[in-house]
């Protein structure tokens, strides 16, 4: 049963680092999608227990497809990011995910936005169906 | 007269870097947002004639407020991305840019998606309304 | 009282995040800088009581002359380092501050080295020496 | 032969992207190792007629085992650099390499400093000796 909504969401804290912070004074726009990436690496060892190292192990890797982010306030300097991630679909070759940044010292919404990460065989970078145990994994 | 579709697309050659290229063997997913912000900041100065040094000086800067990107093929090492922009919509306080990234070697779209910026005051970070002479400027 | 080696070392834990690994599936050289000035950035908050915006509202900043890095060991993805720094030295318009990255799960060295940096007036860029006060609130 | 300063110079343009400024408005300290290295790939292939993707393919890769770089003025928003490298010296298991980065613009050194690299086994990560054929095309 993979009805939307259906799956949990993990946040993950991620420190703002000064070389994050460009010529604008805050967090690089582009900086946030690798927070979403650092969160999500956290949370595939720590929450779905299958770190990255164990796709890497079995040849598979992530790609991006697509990404979508909307920034509402911005992170500066000194600040920790909360980043919360859901899955919201896994089926097929791709696996859709919906995150929300926070600024921690505020509880503010500062990004929201999603991806649709596909499934690729590490060596060819192909896309390929995502195995059912990995489904599985993530149906949590 | 604002009609979509009716502006000029302008192209910026961005060569790949080493310290572009991720754990993946490819161009890192986030840096071609970055590809996309070097190739605006060429266009402003070169094909709308009003670097972004200008906007900085009267005050202004341009904030993200919302990024779409659609990856089709990976940029690899050794690549020189072509970087095509367009204004497909200017008004208010946003300034919509579709963009296409293109893999020279092969003439091969490698991403595409687009930008809504939005004109800031740079002192408060405030949105403000774009001046007429730089809606004027881009409406080309 | 400058003598070389009287000052207090100050740690600061920085997380490897997956966008610092470059194509050697390890962290990318320059990325250890970035660590050092994070934990730089921390130490001058928590432990010496003068964070960088406080340098900022001064109208001063602090400027890498010479950097000096030798690598010893490869931090992986999922590794934390442990940024130990130093103050070795701070007279004039200079202060010189050594390094050891430690990486956390061992324990064991993973790059050493030094930074001289150089107290500027953020509006000239010029070198300024550094205020009686601030020498002293270092000297710890 | 492998007396020093007996090897040739070659250069290599690298344009400042907005994503190297820093919240100083100039670029950040740790990409000027990032540019020396793209320069670096950059020669390789186009001078030393020897890419990246060759030792790659033999199994080979380029380890930073030590870096030194002093600053002496800054590169902003707009600029270029010129990136001029050497090989001062090979033999063993290692590369050092020189290099002078200048502000296109003006002429004017920007940053020098050199690089130990040393030849690793890619799949061990442990540095071999550089294999004779790979001294001889370096020994320009």
């Amino acid at each position: 049963m993979n009805s939307e909504n259906s799956y949990s969401t993990f946040e993950t804290i991620v420190p703002v680092r000064p070389d994050d912070i460009d010529m604008n004074q805050h967090v690089h726009n582009s900086k946030y999608l690798d927070y979403v990436l650092s969160a999500r690496f956290d949370q595939m060892e720590r929450c779905y227990q299958m770190p990255m190292s164990e796709f890497i192990e079995r040849g598979f890797s992530w790609f991006v497809k697509t990404a979508h982010i909307s920034h509402k306030r911005q992170l500066h300097l000194g600040d920790s990011a909360i980043v919360a991630t859901k899955v919201s679909k896994i089926e097929g070759r791709s696996c859709h995910v919906e995150f929300t940044i926070i600024r921690q010292k505020t509880g503010k919404i500062s990004a929201e936005g999603w991806f649709e990460y596909v499934m690729v065989c590490a060596e060819t970078g192909r896309a390929v169906d995502i195995p059912e145990d990995i489904v599985e994994a993530y149906s949590v």
